[in-house]
């Protein structure tokens, strides 16, 4: 039983169920049975090749005393040192260290007083626009700032856009490198070579960590620490749902029978939205991160096999209770094609009781004297539950006994591992993402790039037809 | 032609034309003729509605002098009287005033000195988190606070909860009331008995404005006027906005045409997914106002003749270029279920150059120096547009000259429109929202709310089965 594991996040999926929303709505026993010997073969294949190849990330609940030493220890020179944090990365470099800090900080962190913070202000660059760019040095003294350059290649032109930025602003400093880290590839890539180049203290991004199942390696665990978070209890959270997750029973996995079930309702059912929704501000970027893993991992044209198969569930961030004043409306009356994931917390941080209205004050407002934020926010979830499933839409929920480093721990780690076992149901390969490349091949032929490779598309874009003039109003 | 007036929102629909994409990709010419009919049907029936019912938004551009005024004369008194503007709604409620005031203001506001802001911080609490709510204590001195308390019913349960914190937080100051503003019905509800009884000011809420068009009218106008926006500017746009949207040539009339194609798009080809990501953090909060208009507006159960439709394009919110990394993988790669509009500005408020990397750095870097972020961020969305148009992704974009109260105005006011003729298009009300109302019975069913009209849900709640505990895991 769930009740016996202290701390333990649980998953609720009786609101997918036929059994819940009668036949039709969802997903019914045979479904689970039929795909049973797939979800088998799935744990199998993940389980057999844990920690090779781009399952690397797998290893990061374990990682070495000493590299977790060095963490900390730099991260305690920063939170001493300097007034101001600031992470450039984009994507995987930037989603992790965003969604753990806030959700571990305390809200309106930058805002309070350093004492209450006890470390520097954060800041997490994850855009190139120049209005935002050109702010951070109204906010920042760089030269009381700590940078964290983050990509694993070094070949994202947007990190190091900003990092040419910061080293240009720093310049006047001559010990300017003992305020840059960089995060990299340990063998290879451009940011290494100008970390060598420069002498610049570095962490290692393992090979087998893809960008967006990074955030347990030194891309996340860095951040964590400077913004005062226990990074060997996140990693504690994760290596226990890992254990929870190598289980071959299907029922008492959590994210293999997760993954049976999203496969279940998007093949099977069309249901290829999920809206994922948690009902605290602290996770809100827990969706975005989400959004990220979910779908850059399953969006794929060709299964392993070549086959065009458009696969891919879209992900949607919300947040509850704000979004059911946006997006309930279209949840419980629109089309049958999303699946509705909230996040409860069972114990806030903080709570704030609702004070007593006046005698002479009229109607319901009287009611709501003498509850608590804390009451109101999950009757308001209890009641899109009960109004979801009602109108026969999916929905599920995942049970936080509270916030803190080892649950969220376990919740990152979780959907790392939904993802991959989904990966092995849909029969996409999860880690990779050629559909971007093309992207970045006419971004830098727009931009007149001179380099051979991209002569194709320079004269691709050149021969290109002029837009019609009648389609633009 | 678009260039020969100035300042004009432009939007660019070539990539959603089977002329670009290719038959069965794109919109072809004869399924816009098909819809002709529909959309003249649909322009006549606002047009001829204007300023009734709940088409009251269509009035919003051209409000009375001295409401304006008035509330100008208000906006400098907060701004010459306290540190903080504190906010409290939801959905509607705040959606407007937030985006508007992210476009507008510096980014980081809240952050900046006084002297650079020249205005009070501002704080948007559209959420009942007690970690968020209690956090607010920590950065907002309440006795140097100005709070602005909408609901138009006053029946909203998270913001009268506000209300009566903030109320019992204010209460040892015998002038209290003078740092409380109430906009709502002028016609009935809670909130406007309790302005009425303790003598609030008060800001109207026309009886023709439902919450998700209401950024125009006091809700929005008062905290952008705090911001230091110029309010009539906003309005302008809007205007002339409106005057584009009533011309009756569907190919000149940007909203109709966009209505008539989205329709094409979602009914005809399955594209019941549309992605809004502008490329500009000033824009981002503009998605999610976009998000409940469109999703609240057009998710519905039944159409007008009451028969059932499950209507409603899903809305998603992206950044360009932050979600590249994220989400576009999935668009060009995976289901055919989309439209993704983008958003790009043409002039940025601020640049930043790519300072030249030194000589002896490897690769790529050096391409980037002597760029500028603007340059690059339009190269991006541009290689974006590009690889989704040659896999065959309908995509546009909206064309902002720049972000300004006047073109914001223009593009509030375009969705606005949009989302009115895509109404009679798919033929349901675009103004009402009855799905929410079962989780709203529910909430307070669970709360064991005494009243009679709760007891039906009471006594549901109360017989319903236990949950399956082999479903929670």
């Amino acid at each position: 039983m769930a009740g016996t594991i202290p701390k333990s996040l649980r998953l609720d999926v009786n609101n997918l169920m036929a059994d819940t929303l009668g036949g039709g709505y969802g997903v019914d026993a045979g479904a689970v049975e039929r795909w049973r010997p797939r979800a088998e073969a799935a744990l199998k294949a993940v389980q057999s090749s844990r920690g090779q190849g781009w399952l690397g990330w797998m290893d990061l609940p374990a990682q070495p005393e000493s590299l977790l030493d060095d963490i900390e220890a730099m991260a305690e020179r920063i939170r001493l040192n300097y007034d101001a944090f600031v992470l450039l990365g984009i994507g995987g470099s930037a989603l992790g260290p965003i969604c753990v800090n806030e959700a571990l900080r305390p809200p309106r962190y930058n805002e309070l007083p350093k004492a209450r913070r006890g470390g520097p202000r954060m800041y997490f660059e994850d855009n190139i626009d120049p209005e935002r760019m050109a702010s951070l040095r109204a906010v920042v003294d760089f030269r009381d700032a700590c940078f964290n350059v983050i990509t694993k290649s070094g070949g994202t032109a947007e990190t190091m856009s900003q990092y040419l930025y910061v080293r240009d602003a720093l310049r006047d400093n001559p010990r300017w490198r003992d305020q840059v880290v960089a995060t990299t590839s340990g063998v290879k890539g451009l940011l290494l070579d100008i970390a060598r180049l420069e002498g610049l203290k570095t962490f290692v991004i393992p090979e087998g960590v893809g960008g967006r199942f990074s955030e347990l390696c030194p891309v996340g665990l860095l951040a964590a620490a400077v913004g005062g978070a226990d990074i060997r209890a996140l990693l504690k959270g994760a290596a226990d749902m890992d254990a929870r997750c190598a289980t071959p029973e299907l029922w008492k996995n959590p994210a293999l029978l997760e993954a049976a079930l999203m496969a279940v309702a998007s093949v099977e059912m069309g249901r290829n939205i999920q809206v994922m929704m948690p009902y605290a501000d602290s996770l809100r970027m827990v969706s975005n991160w989400f959004v990220q893993l979910w779908a850059e991992s399953l969006g794929k044209l060709v299964n392993r096999a070549g086959a065009v198969v458009n696969a891919g569930q879209t992900p949607v961030g919300a947040l509850g209770v704000t979004d059911q004043h946006s997006q309930l409306q279209l949840y419980s009356e629109g089309p049958f094609d999303k699946v509705i994931t909230m996040m409860k917390v069972e114990t806030f941080r903080e709570e704030t009781a609702i004070p007593r209205a006046p005698e002479d004050y009229p109607g319901d407002i009287r009611f709501l004297g003498g509850l608590t934020h804390s009451q109101l926010i999950e009757a308001e979830r209890f009641g899109t539950e009960y109004a979801l499933t009602r109108a026969k839409r999916m929905n599920q929920t995942i049970i936080l006994p509270e916030v803190s480093e080892y649950t969220l721990g376990q919740l990152l780690y979780f959907f790392e591992m939904v993802t991959a076992y989904m990966g092995e149901l849909l029969d996409v390969d999860a880690f990779n993402q050629p559909g971007v490349e093309a992207s970045k091949i006419a971004t830098y032929a727009k931009l007149g790039h001179p380099a051979e490779r991209y002569a194709e598309a320079r004269s691709a874009l050149a021969a290109a037809p002029e837009r019609d003039a009648r389609y633009i109003i």
